[in-house]
């Protein structure tokens, strides 16, 4: 006998046009077991779980109320449209969330007809949504235009200048849905997340009212009679006086707070707000992670999951390898962001000047024990990276010593910061870049593809990265002696420590500005890898090895500023050069070894640069993503044998 | 007999020790003398003379009420700062204004220990200040740090994140002092200003005394009695039930609005202020270009003054030149800005798809008569780059072709929008980039020196530069038609028209996506050149047809794509040539020529890059600093005569 479905109400469900045939009173069932249907999937996928399971009721209230074939749907931060992947036809590949050809972890327009707009950084959905509304209402179509953004995400400059804007037009039609959680990644920072609070608990009115009251009271002799005899006329004054708070004073109109997990008190509003003019914020009260078994009081936990192992390994597709792995790759023991952590420990215990600055992100960052040790020299600015950097570079003005550590995409957030308050002014900050290079299953979004070409241009900056967790110690103490900005960057994923870098037994060189390390000999070539490529140029050097052909491997240690003696010398040893980054290869380390070249050539040998092709990059694992790029030792090693066999056709 | 000065009190005035001597009842006069040796000079100089104007009260003030040896003043687009050197030891200076070796043009740490920091962008003011305070006090340091920011300039979102965090701490202690003026370089735009109209009226506290008025007579038997009983107890309401507004809901104490042309309010305010611990924002009306004869209705006219004709004009000491120029340089007619502003108009009437958007630049981008002509389809952002990116990719994604006007500088303000919003989704949004190269007087802050090397890393993206203003039409055309993200950049000052590229009479060959074009031929060497660096390689050709050297000249027109195998066979055509661009060479076109160069050769020709040198540029000229970084017709040719002679050593 069939064992009756668990999910039989959301198995009637494929897309929007079935949800509208669900009953309303059956929709909170539909919900939970929606919210089962992720909590399966995801715990066997992985991905960002939290901000899903908080807005089940909010997607199928949406749903419901809007027709998102026509109407256009903005997901600020993409992590929150789990639920809205599953009601959109793609329930069937939703167990494929993240892997390689399978599901995007965000919305993506190029997946579904229902999804309007690809969203990967926090604070842009209300500036797109309006953006489309204008330019619907300049082409004479009617629809709706709807931005759900996060409490966190409202406190982004962006997000402050999409209101701004949207509530001083008067001919546009637009929903914001503030999706009031209270956390971000971290928990939510910021005077606006006190004011939330305040909206949250009707305070507003309640103050007027308690003033009112006790004004009437205090008059002499009639007072307290008066007061009662107006009773809740008092009431009138919630409309009356109390001028608003923000986003009406931003222009616009206010609903809420509402609680975003009564779909129907949801679903009431948005039929409601249908039916109005103008720009319009509804604010909804969810609990990120809602349903996670044990996020109740740390939401910050539930935010994404890892994969469980699995029982049978998935087996990876793999182009023909030339050579296999002399030794398996082992990289034991601690993340690249766990070194820093603890490099970032040792700095401010021995130098005052030491401050760590992030941007919402403590944990990911690494940097959780730093804040509860350092409180004082600890700053989260919120999902704010413009004002994190230019209040670093104030700090730095004052003389402290800041570290900002922001992941390699989010730098970009706070680019024009880093030139105008931090280069313009030499000063000394130090620009921590986690995630510096491809990151895996969040794919095109988050890749740190783009740091070295955006900061290798501007002048008198220092840019370095390591080739294992003692060398980044190293770099951060350097950085915090120079006296000028700085960068460093380094990967997602494990660290090699002393002695794990594989094929080098040599000594320690110490650090000296713009100067390379050469790590290995070898007649036949060389490889000069930049940061976390090291590795894998070691590694293609040992399968080379095994060939009879023996390279030359040079950690490169700074690309800014380039070692030009030693890319000189190194290129007149040698017939061929292979440059070796995980970064994009326009404009990138490569390059400015072909400038160097350039500017002081001509050498002897020919420099080829193996880097991240110039394309977007669908999200699959970091290995298969590296495989695809060509970054692996065999595909270096496989330079250096097919040079040998034919030269390069043109 | 000696005439009287005009300027008796400003006379005894060098810096605020000589300040504080003056009595505060002649605060008034001195302001007045200041005044006028503002327009004096400026009417001169050339300068931005509205926003200095409007501050000259509240500067005499500021340096009266605090010591800003010790304590820290930021100011918020440096070009308030013009009183501000006047009271610091610079009036003797104070003519070299943004000339060569005099005055920079906007606060700057190394002119002065008065200036705290350099600004140049807008909106960072607060968080600059507020990392000063922070830092101050983790260093042990006591003073007061102070921000001073334009009404526009806080409707950055940067000024939103800072205004966030700071409302958000308890320790901090800050002033950040509202120069509400009403203006950007436009009118100010978006529901913040509208808010602080609000706040200019006094409404909020009218709205609520009228209110509670209005509810007390409306009751029963008793109120209108009532009412009159109450009186002023009334006026207990306003801090009672006004529970504020956007500046209090973020956290900080409000004063204000007070005139700020009257020195002695504005100095109690700041006296009071001093007293206070915590974050206050002190709310002071001024009006730009105050005391600029024919600005008092359009403060826009008064933003900047162009120097007046001199008798004799200055003599620039120029570096020994190997040729002197064969034909006068003579580049009539309009301006880059007002070639864009022309096609837009024809665009416009063709494609009713194309819109333009400026951020709060409409004049400066060459678009007031699009503006007027088009309303529907001119948007202005304010000063919001961020949110004016983030809204084009929405409106390309309802189906506009949006034009985003932003100068090559201010484009690093909205960089992960472009990346993020635009080009991960493909959309077609045409980034006009002005002022893309040197700028001139406005120096550092305002080159636009980098956009080649921040946006050709990026996937997908077509980047182009026209030659002449015939073919900045041309790439515009294009460019809206094409289904892809693409950046033209153009320069500050006037274009080629038809015909008046010197050394070129050829015929307009055809745009196609990523070929350049061969302008004449020449068998001893190669200029490719980019954008309006086509009309100096002409030049420099004609110069060495007069030596016997004859070289060839392309556009390069495309820096992305690059037109590879156009590049290769010119490189194979030749023994070297020379790439030429008004761009870093970090990075830039040039670069891309050898990552092509990199990755499909090896090639005959030896490439070398002449670029704008990786420096920090000082204000002057722009053709002082064309110059200056060896970017004229002369240096060139040069380039080709000493190769003849000998080759370059190492």
């Amino acid at each position: 006998m069939d064992q009756p479905s668990p999910t039989p109400l959301f198995d009637q469900v494929d897309n929007p046009v079935d949800l509208k045939k669900i009953p309303r009173d059956q929709l909170p069932a539909l919900c939970a077991e929606m919210r089962k249907v992720i909590l399966d999937t995801v715990s066997v996928t992985g991905g960002h779980l939290g901000s899903g399971m908080g807005v089940v009721e909010l997607t199928v209230a949406l749903h419901y109320a809007f027709d998102f074939k026509n109407d256009r749907l903005v997901w600020d931060v993409g992590h929150q449209c789990y639920p809205h992947k599953l009601l959109t036809e793609r329930k069937e590949r939703f167990h494929t969330l993240r892997q390689k050809g399978g599901l995007s972890g965000f919305s993506n327009k190029w997946e579904s007809e229902y999804d309007a707009y690809l969203m990967g950084h926090a604070g842009t959905a209300a500036s797109a949504a309006l953006g489309i509304s204008m330019g619907d209402r300049m082409l004479g179509n009617h629809r709706y235009s709807v931005a759900v953004v996060g409490d966190a995400a409202m406190g982004c400059g962006v997000a402050f200048e999409a209101l701004n804007h949207a509530g001083s037009l008067e001919k546009e039609r637009l929903l914001v849905i503030l999706n009031d959680n209270r956390w971000s990644i971290a928990k939510t920072v910021g005077a606006l997340s006190r004011h939330l609070n305040k909206l949250r608990s009707g305070s507003f009115y309640n103050r007027a009212k308690e003033a009112v009251h006790g004004l009437i009271q205090a008059i002499p002799v009639v007072g307290k009679d008066l007061d009662q005899k107006l009773g809740d006329t008092v009431d009138m004054l919630k409309n009356m006086v109390v001028p608003g708070h923000i986003f009406e004073e931003l222009g616009f109109r206010y609903f809420g707070p509402i609680d975003g997990h009564n779909v129907q008190e949801v679903l009431a509003a948005l039929e409601n707000i249908k039916k109005l003019d103008g720009v319009v914020l509804l604010h909804v009260l969810t609990e990120k992670g809602k349903g996670v078994p044990g996020s109740e009081d740390r939401y910050d936990r539930a935010h994404a999951a890892k994969p469980q192992p699995k029982k049978k390994p998935e087996k990876v597709p793999v182009e023909p390898c030339v050579l296999q792995p002399v030794v398996p790759l082992t990289k034991p023991g601690r993340s690249w962001t766990e070194w820093f952590g603890e490099g970032m420990h040792h700095l401010a215990e021995t130098d005052p000047r030491v401050l760590a600055i992030t941007a919402a992100m403590p944990d990911g960052t690494g940097l959780m024990e730093f804040r509860d040790k350092f409180p004082e020299r600890f700053v989260d600015a919120g999902i704010a990276e413009q004002h994190a950097v230019a209040m670093a570079s104030g700090m730095a003005t004052a003389g402290m010593r800041p570290v900002c550590a922001i992941y390699s995409t989010f730098l970009q957030r706070g680019y024009d910061q880093v030139f105008q308050e931090v280069i313009l002014q030499k000063l000394p900050v130090v620009f921590a870049m986690d995630r510096g290079g491809l990151v895996g299953e969040d794919g095109m979004t988050h890749n740190g593809l783009y740091d070295i070409a955006f900061l290798r241009c501007l002048p008198g900056i220092v840019l370095m990265s390591p080739k294992d967790g003692p060398e980044l110690h190293e770099m951060m103490q350097f950085a915090i002696s120079l006296d000028a900005p700085s960068g460093i960057r380094y990967a997602r994923g494990n660290a090699p420590n002393q002695g794990d870098l594989l094929g080098w037994h040599g000594r320690r060189q110490p650090l000296e500005l713009g100067k390379m390390e050469i790590l290995r000999e070898g007649a036949d070539g060389a490889v000069l890898a930049y940061g976390h490529m090291v590795q894998t140029a070691l590694e293609a050097a040992a399968l080379l090895d095994k060939k009879g052909v023996h390279i030359e491997v040079v950690n490169a240690r700074f690309c800014k500023p380039l070692d030009d003696q030693g890319v000189l010398a190194l290129c007149d040893r040698h017939d061929r050069v292979v440059t070796l980054e995980d970064h994009t290869q326009v404009g990138g380390f490569g390059s400015a070894v072909l400038e160097c070249v350039a500017a002081h050539g001509p050498v002897r040998a020919q420099v080829q640069i193996m880097g991240v092709p110039d394309e977007l990059l669908e999200h699959m694992s970091r290995n298969q993503v590296l495989e695809h790029c060509g970054l692996t030792a065999s595909h270096v090693a496989a330079r250096f044998l097919a040079e040998k066999q034919a030269p390069a056709a043109r």
